[in-house]
Protein backbone atom coordinates (compact mmCIF):
# COMPACT_ATOMS: atom_id res chain seq x y z
CA UNK A 1 0.00 0.00 0.00
CA UNK A 2 2.93 2.89 0.91
CA UNK A 3 5.11 1.79 -1.86
CA UNK A 4 5.10 5.25 -3.27
CA UNK A 5 6.12 6.60 -0.77
CA UNK A 6 8.55 4.37 0.55
CA UNK A 7 11.27 5.84 -0.79
CA UNK A 8 10.51 9.05 1.03
CA UNK A 9 9.26 7.05 4.53
CA UNK A 10 13.09 5.23 4.37
CA UNK A 11 15.20 7.84 4.85
CA UNK A 12 13.13 9.20 7.56
CA UNK A 13 13.42 8.15 11.77
CA UNK A 14 10.24 6.95 12.41
CA UNK A 15 9.24 5.79 15.98
CA UNK A 16 6.52 3.76 17.13
CA UNK A 17 6.08 4.82 20.64
CA UNK A 18 4.38 1.49 21.92
CA UNK A 19 5.75 -2.07 23.66
CA UNK A 20 3.44 -4.10 21.97
CA UNK A 21 4.95 -6.95 19.85
CA UNK A 22 1.54 -7.28 17.81
CA UNK A 23 1.93 -3.65 16.73
CA UNK A 24 5.86 -4.32 15.95
CA UNK A 25 5.20 -7.26 14.15
CA UNK A 26 2.25 -5.11 11.99
CA UNK A 27 4.27 -2.06 11.44
CA UNK A 28 7.45 -4.73 10.06
CA UNK A 29 5.73 -7.12 8.25
CA UNK A 30 2.06 -6.22 6.97
CA UNK A 31 4.03 -2.10 6.39
CA UNK A 32 6.73 -2.79 5.55
CA UNK A 33 8.31 -0.04 7.67
CA UNK A 34 11.48 -0.02 9.06
CA UNK A 35 11.54 2.10 12.36
CA UNK A 36 12.71 2.12 15.96
CA UNK A 37 10.69 0.79 18.95
CA UNK A 38 10.51 3.59 22.33
CA UNK A 39 7.89 2.52 24.70
CA UNK A 40 6.04 5.51 26.16
CA UNK A 41 5.55 5.80 29.69
CA UNK A 42 2.28 7.51 30.14
CA UNK A 43 0.13 5.28 32.20
CA UNK A 44 -2.87 4.55 30.90
CA UNK A 45 -5.53 5.73 34.07
CA UNK A 46 -7.50 8.41 32.21
CA UNK A 47 -11.05 8.89 33.73
CA UNK A 48 -13.22 6.93 31.43
CA UNK A 49 -16.78 8.69 32.92
CA UNK A 50 -14.63 12.01 31.03
CA UNK A 51 -15.45 10.00 27.27
CA UNK A 52 -18.42 10.22 25.44
CA UNK A 53 -17.30 7.62 23.10
CA UNK A 54 -14.95 5.07 23.21
CA UNK A 55 -13.56 6.28 20.05
CA UNK A 56 -12.60 9.59 21.93
CA UNK A 57 -10.88 7.89 24.98
CA UNK A 58 -8.09 5.65 22.84
CA UNK A 59 -7.67 8.82 20.79
CA UNK A 60 -6.90 11.13 24.03
CA UNK A 61 -4.76 8.32 25.48
CA UNK A 62 -2.57 7.78 22.34
CA UNK A 63 -1.99 11.46 22.21
CA UNK A 64 -0.84 11.61 25.92
CA UNK A 65 1.08 8.46 24.96
CA UNK A 66 2.72 9.99 21.54
CA UNK A 67 3.45 13.12 23.64
CA UNK A 68 5.39 11.71 26.02
CA UNK A 69 8.04 10.23 23.42
CA UNK A 70 7.79 13.45 21.43
CA UNK A 71 8.86 15.21 24.09
CA UNK A 72 11.46 12.80 25.85
CA UNK A 73 13.13 12.87 22.35
CA UNK A 74 13.12 16.31 21.49
CA UNK A 75 16.86 16.98 22.54
CA UNK A 76 17.96 13.93 20.17
CA UNK A 77 20.64 15.27 18.02
CA UNK A 78 18.27 13.80 15.28
CA UNK A 79 14.43 14.78 16.67
CA UNK A 80 12.23 11.84 15.06
CA UNK A 81 10.26 12.63 11.56
CA UNK A 82 7.76 10.48 12.39
CA UNK A 83 6.00 9.12 15.82
CA UNK A 84 3.39 6.99 15.96
CA UNK A 85 1.50 5.83 18.60
CA UNK A 86 -1.40 3.84 19.81
CA UNK A 87 -4.08 2.73 22.23
CA UNK A 88 -6.45 0.02 21.80
CA UNK A 89 -9.83 -1.04 24.41
CA UNK A 90 -12.66 -3.51 23.82
CA UNK A 91 -16.21 -1.99 25.00
CA UNK A 92 -19.65 -3.57 24.83
CA UNK A 93 -22.61 -2.51 26.60
CA UNK A 94 -20.93 1.37 27.10
CA UNK A 95 -18.41 -0.04 29.18
CA UNK A 96 -14.48 0.08 28.51
CA UNK A 97 -12.02 -3.61 29.04
CA UNK A 98 -8.78 -2.83 29.46
CA UNK A 99 -6.03 -5.81 29.73
CA UNK A 100 -7.33 -7.93 32.90
CA UNK A 101 -6.10 -7.18 36.27
CA UNK A 102 -6.14 -10.41 36.76
CA UNK A 103 -6.65 -14.44 36.29
CA UNK A 104 -10.26 -13.88 38.20
CA UNK A 105 -10.99 -10.32 36.28
CA UNK A 106 -9.95 -11.70 32.50
CA UNK A 107 -12.18 -15.37 33.19
CA UNK A 108 -15.12 -12.41 33.98
CA UNK A 109 -14.27 -10.57 30.80
CA UNK A 110 -14.65 -13.40 28.67
CA UNK A 111 -17.16 -14.84 30.21
CA UNK A 112 -19.43 -11.57 29.61
CA UNK A 113 -18.59 -11.08 25.54
CA UNK A 114 -19.49 -14.86 25.33
CA UNK A 115 -21.63 -16.08 22.69
CA UNK A 116 -21.90 -12.15 21.62
CA UNK A 117 -20.22 -9.37 19.54
CA UNK A 118 -18.33 -6.40 21.39
CA UNK A 119 -15.94 -3.56 19.76
CA UNK A 120 -12.56 -3.61 19.34
CA UNK A 121 -11.37 0.07 19.16
CA UNK A 122 -7.75 1.68 18.76
CA UNK A 123 -7.03 5.26 18.15
CA UNK A 124 -3.64 5.97 16.23
CA UNK A 125 -1.26 9.21 16.33
CA UNK A 126 0.98 10.43 13.36
CA UNK A 127 3.22 12.79 15.13
CA UNK A 128 5.74 15.07 12.81
CA UNK A 129 7.48 18.06 13.46
CA UNK A 130 5.73 21.28 12.59
CA UNK A 131 9.10 21.80 10.34
CA UNK A 132 7.58 18.63 8.19
CA UNK A 133 8.33 19.45 4.14
CA UNK A 134 5.88 16.73 3.71
CA UNK A 135 3.13 16.97 6.28
CA UNK A 136 1.82 20.55 6.26
CA UNK A 137 -1.79 20.00 8.23
CA UNK A 138 -2.45 18.53 12.05
CA UNK A 139 -2.78 20.19 15.23
CA UNK A 140 0.39 21.96 16.23
CA UNK A 141 2.02 21.21 20.24
CA UNK A 142 5.29 21.83 21.02
CA UNK A 143 6.40 22.27 17.45
CA UNK A 144 4.95 18.93 16.27
CA UNK A 145 1.73 18.49 14.42
CA UNK A 146 -0.56 15.55 15.66
CA UNK A 147 -2.90 13.84 13.16
CA UNK A 148 -5.11 11.59 15.04
CA UNK A 149 -8.14 8.82 13.82
CA UNK A 150 -9.41 5.70 15.41
CA UNK A 151 -11.18 2.33 13.84
CA UNK A 152 -13.49 0.15 15.71
CA UNK A 153 -14.11 -3.44 14.58
CA UNK A 154 -17.09 -5.93 15.43
CA UNK A 155 -16.11 -9.10 17.28
CA UNK A 156 -18.49 -12.43 17.43
CA UNK A 157 -17.40 -14.46 19.81
CA UNK A 158 -18.37 -17.80 19.73
CA UNK A 159 -20.02 -20.23 22.33
CA UNK A 160 -17.65 -21.18 24.66
CA UNK A 161 -18.29 -23.16 28.01
CA UNK A 162 -16.81 -22.09 31.02
CA UNK A 163 -14.12 -24.87 31.48
CA UNK A 164 -12.34 -24.01 27.69
CA UNK A 165 -12.98 -20.25 29.23
CA UNK A 166 -10.70 -20.99 32.99
CA UNK A 167 -8.02 -23.81 30.84
CA UNK A 168 -7.25 -20.50 27.76
CA UNK A 169 -7.42 -17.88 30.35
CA UNK A 170 -4.19 -20.90 32.44
CA UNK A 171 -2.40 -20.63 29.40
CA UNK A 172 -1.53 -16.85 30.21
CA UNK A 173 -2.12 -15.43 26.78
CA UNK A 174 -4.80 -12.96 28.00
CA UNK A 175 -3.04 -11.09 30.63
CA UNK A 176 -1.34 -8.53 28.26
CA UNK A 177 -4.20 -7.65 26.28
CA UNK A 178 -7.16 -5.36 26.00
CA UNK A 179 -10.03 -7.89 26.46
CA UNK A 180 -8.20 -10.66 27.46
CA UNK A 181 -7.93 -12.62 24.51
CA UNK A 182 -5.59 -12.88 21.92
CA UNK A 183 -6.99 -13.03 18.43
CA UNK A 184 -3.38 -14.31 17.10
CA UNK A 185 -2.84 -16.57 19.01
CA UNK A 186 -4.82 -19.37 21.05
CA UNK A 187 -7.78 -16.73 21.42
CA UNK A 188 -8.57 -17.03 17.41
CA UNK A 189 -10.76 -20.22 17.77
CA UNK A 190 -12.84 -18.87 20.15
CA UNK A 191 -13.75 -16.32 18.03
CA UNK A 192 -16.39 -17.09 15.44
CA UNK A 193 -15.94 -13.93 12.92
CA UNK A 194 -14.89 -10.45 12.68
CA UNK A 195 -16.93 -7.37 10.69
CA UNK A 196 -13.97 -5.25 9.64
CA UNK A 197 -10.33 -4.79 10.16
CA UNK A 198 -8.40 -7.83 11.98
CA UNK A 199 -5.45 -6.44 12.59
CA UNK A 200 -7.23 -3.66 14.24
CA UNK A 201 -8.35 -6.31 16.93
CA UNK A 202 -4.63 -7.07 17.55
CA UNK A 203 -4.06 -3.74 18.32
CA UNK A 204 -3.11 -2.02 15.26
CA UNK A 205 -5.27 -0.55 12.20
CA UNK A 206 -3.07 -1.41 9.52
CA UNK A 207 -5.58 -0.45 6.29
CA UNK A 208 -6.47 2.98 8.16
CA UNK A 209 -2.79 3.67 8.98
CA UNK A 210 -1.75 2.94 5.54
CA UNK A 211 -4.29 5.05 3.93
CA UNK A 212 -4.20 7.98 6.46
CA UNK A 213 0.09 8.13 6.01
CA UNK A 214 -0.51 7.82 2.21
CA UNK A 215 -2.73 10.95 2.06
CA UNK A 216 -0.38 12.91 4.61
CA UNK A 217 2.85 12.21 2.46
CA UNK A 218 1.22 11.75 -0.93
CA UNK A 219 0.20 15.12 -1.29
CA UNK A 220 3.77 16.87 -0.81
CA UNK A 221 6.22 14.19 -1.59
CA UNK B 1 -11.29 -24.00 22.42
CA UNK B 2 -10.43 -28.03 22.10
CA UNK B 3 -8.54 -27.94 25.69
CA UNK B 4 -11.19 -30.52 26.51
CA UNK B 5 -10.40 -33.36 24.41
CA UNK B 6 -6.73 -32.23 23.76
CA UNK B 7 -5.84 -35.25 26.36
CA UNK B 8 -7.54 -37.46 23.28
CA UNK B 9 -5.64 -35.76 20.41
CA UNK B 10 -2.54 -35.64 21.84
CA UNK B 11 -2.07 -39.47 22.03
CA UNK B 12 -3.24 -39.37 17.90
CA UNK B 13 -1.29 -39.60 15.02
CA UNK B 14 -2.83 -36.57 13.34
CA UNK B 15 -1.84 -35.54 9.44
CA UNK B 16 -2.34 -32.41 7.89
CA UNK B 17 -2.39 -33.35 3.71
CA UNK B 18 -1.41 -29.63 3.30
CA UNK B 19 1.76 -27.99 2.36
CA UNK B 20 0.47 -24.63 2.84
CA UNK B 21 2.86 -22.93 5.73
CA UNK B 22 -0.44 -20.45 6.83
CA UNK B 23 -2.45 -23.85 7.20
CA UNK B 24 0.45 -25.41 9.51
CA UNK B 25 1.08 -22.57 11.43
CA UNK B 26 -2.86 -21.68 12.38
CA UNK B 27 -3.13 -25.70 13.19
CA UNK B 28 0.09 -25.47 15.31
CA UNK B 29 0.14 -21.78 16.85
CA UNK B 30 -3.69 -20.99 17.07
CA UNK B 31 -5.66 -24.79 17.46
CA UNK B 32 -2.74 -25.99 19.27
CA UNK B 33 -2.11 -29.11 17.60
CA UNK B 34 0.61 -31.87 17.23
CA UNK B 35 0.55 -32.93 13.92
CA UNK B 36 2.74 -34.37 10.65
CA UNK B 37 2.79 -32.46 7.71
CA UNK B 38 2.26 -34.95 4.36
CA UNK B 39 1.25 -32.48 1.43
CA UNK B 40 -0.99 -34.06 -1.23
CA UNK B 41 0.02 -34.84 -4.60
CA UNK B 42 -3.47 -34.49 -6.13
CA UNK B 43 -3.45 -32.18 -8.69
CA UNK B 44 -6.43 -29.07 -8.46
CA UNK B 45 -7.07 -29.97 -11.90
CA UNK B 46 -11.22 -30.33 -11.51
CA UNK B 47 -13.60 -29.24 -14.14
CA UNK B 48 -14.64 -25.80 -12.40
CA UNK B 49 -18.14 -25.41 -14.56
CA UNK B 50 -19.23 -28.92 -13.01
CA UNK B 51 -20.06 -27.57 -9.37
CA UNK B 52 -23.02 -25.46 -8.71
CA UNK B 53 -21.45 -23.72 -5.95
CA UNK B 54 -17.86 -22.71 -5.22
CA UNK B 55 -18.27 -24.54 -2.14
CA UNK B 56 -18.69 -28.06 -4.25
CA UNK B 57 -15.69 -27.11 -5.71
CA UNK B 58 -13.50 -26.92 -2.52
CA UNK B 59 -14.73 -29.26 -0.82
CA UNK B 60 -14.50 -31.54 -3.50
CA UNK B 61 -11.18 -31.12 -3.85
CA UNK B 62 -10.13 -31.12 -0.01
CA UNK B 63 -12.04 -34.82 -0.41
CA UNK B 64 -10.02 -35.62 -3.18
CA UNK B 65 -6.40 -34.57 -1.77
CA UNK B 66 -7.26 -36.47 1.40
CA UNK B 67 -8.34 -39.19 -0.11
CA UNK B 68 -4.46 -39.18 -2.10
CA UNK B 69 -2.95 -39.20 1.35
CA UNK B 70 -4.98 -41.42 3.38
CA UNK B 71 -4.13 -44.26 0.71
CA UNK B 72 -0.98 -43.52 0.49
CA UNK B 73 0.00 -44.35 4.22
CA UNK B 74 -2.65 -46.92 4.70
CA UNK B 75 0.29 -49.70 4.39
CA UNK B 76 2.30 -47.81 7.37
CA UNK B 77 2.46 -49.81 10.73
CA UNK B 78 0.86 -47.06 12.43
CA UNK B 79 -2.02 -45.70 10.44
CA UNK B 80 -2.89 -42.00 10.91
CA UNK B 81 -6.26 -41.58 13.38
CA UNK B 82 -7.12 -38.13 11.67
CA UNK B 83 -5.84 -36.55 8.40
CA UNK B 84 -6.96 -33.11 7.78
CA UNK B 85 -7.63 -31.67 4.11
CA UNK B 86 -8.19 -28.42 2.77
CA UNK B 87 -8.73 -26.35 -0.29
CA UNK B 88 -8.99 -22.58 -0.95
CA UNK B 89 -10.37 -20.41 -3.64
CA UNK B 90 -11.47 -16.73 -4.49
CA UNK B 91 -14.69 -16.39 -5.98
CA UNK B 92 -16.79 -13.10 -7.17
CA UNK B 93 -19.16 -12.76 -10.05
CA UNK B 94 -19.31 -16.54 -10.15
CA UNK B 95 -15.85 -17.05 -11.36
CA UNK B 96 -13.53 -19.12 -9.07
CA UNK B 97 -9.67 -17.77 -8.89
CA UNK B 98 -7.16 -20.09 -7.77
CA UNK B 99 -3.15 -19.13 -7.62
CA UNK B 100 -2.05 -16.81 -10.04
CA UNK B 101 -0.34 -18.39 -13.23
CA UNK B 102 2.05 -15.76 -13.83
CA UNK B 103 2.98 -12.22 -13.11
CA UNK B 104 0.05 -10.44 -15.32
CA UNK B 105 -2.43 -12.60 -14.09
CA UNK B 106 -1.66 -12.20 -10.33
CA UNK B 107 -1.66 -8.49 -11.65
CA UNK B 108 -5.68 -8.95 -13.53
CA UNK B 109 -6.69 -10.78 -10.28
CA UNK B 110 -6.28 -7.82 -8.14
CA UNK B 111 -7.01 -5.33 -10.74
CA UNK B 112 -10.37 -7.16 -11.09
CA UNK B 113 -10.91 -7.42 -6.87
CA UNK B 114 -10.09 -3.48 -6.38
CA UNK B 115 -12.40 -1.47 -4.40
CA UNK B 116 -15.21 -4.03 -3.96
CA UNK B 117 -15.93 -6.93 -2.43
CA UNK B 118 -15.23 -10.98 -3.51
CA UNK B 119 -15.78 -14.14 -1.50
CA UNK B 120 -13.26 -16.66 0.39
CA UNK B 121 -13.98 -20.66 0.20
CA UNK B 122 -12.13 -23.16 2.47
CA UNK B 123 -13.44 -26.42 2.32
CA UNK B 124 -12.09 -29.10 5.37
CA UNK B 125 -12.22 -32.75 5.70
CA UNK B 126 -11.65 -34.94 8.66
CA UNK B 127 -10.40 -38.53 8.00
CA UNK B 128 -10.90 -40.76 10.58
CA UNK B 129 -10.56 -45.12 10.37
CA UNK B 130 -13.95 -46.70 10.46
CA UNK B 131 -12.31 -48.30 13.79
CA UNK B 132 -12.52 -45.25 15.43
CA UNK B 133 -13.78 -45.30 18.54
CA UNK B 134 -14.47 -41.49 18.95
CA UNK B 135 -15.68 -40.46 15.61
CA UNK B 136 -19.00 -43.02 14.76
CA UNK B 137 -19.97 -40.63 11.85
CA UNK B 138 -19.58 -39.73 8.19
CA UNK B 139 -19.99 -41.19 5.03
CA UNK B 140 -16.84 -44.28 4.81
CA UNK B 141 -14.61 -44.56 1.50
CA UNK B 142 -12.05 -47.51 1.49
CA UNK B 143 -12.20 -47.93 5.84
CA UNK B 144 -11.64 -44.20 6.73
CA UNK B 145 -15.03 -41.76 7.49
CA UNK B 146 -15.04 -38.74 5.66
CA UNK B 147 -16.61 -35.36 7.53
CA UNK B 148 -16.60 -32.36 4.88
CA UNK B 149 -17.74 -28.91 5.80
CA UNK B 150 -16.48 -25.37 4.33
CA UNK B 151 -16.50 -22.22 5.75
CA UNK B 152 -17.03 -18.58 3.53
CA UNK B 153 -15.53 -15.16 4.28
CA UNK B 154 -16.33 -11.73 2.43
CA UNK B 155 -12.98 -9.59 2.11
CA UNK B 156 -13.61 -6.14 1.02
CA UNK B 157 -10.78 -4.41 -0.70
CA UNK B 158 -9.52 -1.25 -0.77
CA UNK B 159 -9.28 1.09 -3.89
CA UNK B 160 -5.69 0.53 -5.13
CA UNK B 161 -3.80 3.08 -7.22
CA UNK B 162 -2.36 0.61 -10.50
CA UNK B 163 1.16 1.45 -9.81
CA UNK B 164 0.74 -0.06 -6.26
CA UNK B 165 -0.92 -3.15 -7.60
CA UNK B 166 2.43 -3.98 -9.94
CA UNK B 167 4.89 -3.12 -7.08
CA UNK B 168 2.64 -5.24 -4.94
CA UNK B 169 2.96 -8.08 -7.57
CA UNK B 170 6.88 -7.60 -8.06
CA UNK B 171 7.30 -8.73 -4.49
CA UNK B 172 6.76 -12.09 -5.35
CA UNK B 173 4.33 -12.26 -2.72
CA UNK B 174 0.82 -13.05 -4.27
CA UNK B 175 2.20 -16.26 -6.61
CA UNK B 176 1.50 -19.32 -4.08
CA UNK B 177 -1.71 -17.74 -2.85
CA UNK B 178 -4.90 -18.23 -4.08
CA UNK B 179 -6.58 -14.37 -5.58
CA UNK B 180 -3.26 -13.55 -5.17
CA UNK B 181 -2.89 -11.86 -2.42
CA UNK B 182 -1.64 -12.61 1.29
CA UNK B 183 -3.53 -10.97 3.88
CA UNK B 184 -0.97 -12.02 7.03
CA UNK B 185 1.71 -10.37 5.22
CA UNK B 186 1.85 -6.90 3.02
CA UNK B 187 -1.57 -7.56 0.84
CA UNK B 188 -3.07 -7.60 4.09
CA UNK B 189 -2.76 -3.75 3.63
CA UNK B 190 -5.19 -3.87 1.10
CA UNK B 191 -7.79 -5.50 3.11
CA UNK B 192 -10.12 -2.86 3.92
CA UNK B 193 -12.21 -5.10 5.58
CA UNK B 194 -13.19 -8.50 6.29
CA UNK B 195 -16.67 -10.20 7.32
CA UNK B 196 -16.39 -13.40 9.26
CA UNK B 197 -13.43 -15.46 10.25
CA UNK B 198 -9.75 -14.35 9.25
CA UNK B 199 -7.98 -17.15 9.12
CA UNK B 200 -10.53 -18.71 6.63
CA UNK B 201 -8.79 -15.74 3.99
CA UNK B 202 -5.33 -17.37 5.16
CA UNK B 203 -6.71 -21.30 3.85
CA UNK B 204 -7.93 -22.42 7.28
CA UNK B 205 -11.31 -22.03 9.29
CA UNK B 206 -9.98 -21.83 12.53
CA UNK B 207 -13.04 -21.44 14.91
CA UNK B 208 -14.71 -24.05 12.32
CA UNK B 209 -12.68 -26.40 12.14
CA UNK B 210 -12.23 -26.40 15.96
CA UNK B 211 -16.13 -26.58 16.65
CA UNK B 212 -16.12 -29.34 14.11
CA UNK B 213 -13.33 -31.14 15.74
CA UNK B 214 -15.16 -31.06 19.01
CA UNK B 215 -18.43 -32.11 17.97
CA UNK B 216 -17.28 -35.59 16.28
CA UNK B 217 -14.52 -36.43 19.27
CA UNK B 218 -16.74 -34.89 22.53
CA UNK B 219 -19.85 -37.20 22.12
CA UNK B 220 -17.37 -40.31 22.38
CA UNK B 221 -14.62 -39.34 24.38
Amino acid sequence: MLQPILNVLNTQRIVLASGSPRRKQFLGQIVGLSFEVIPSSFEENLDKSLFKQPSDYVKETARLKTIEVVDRLKTDQRIPDLVIGADTVVAMDDKIYEKPKDRQDAINMLKSFNNRSHSVYTGVVLATPKSSKYVTFGEVINDYRYNIFHECTEVIMSEIPDNVIEQYVDTGEPMDKAGGYGIQSLGGSLVKGINGDFFNVAGFPVHTFCKNLYSLYASNK
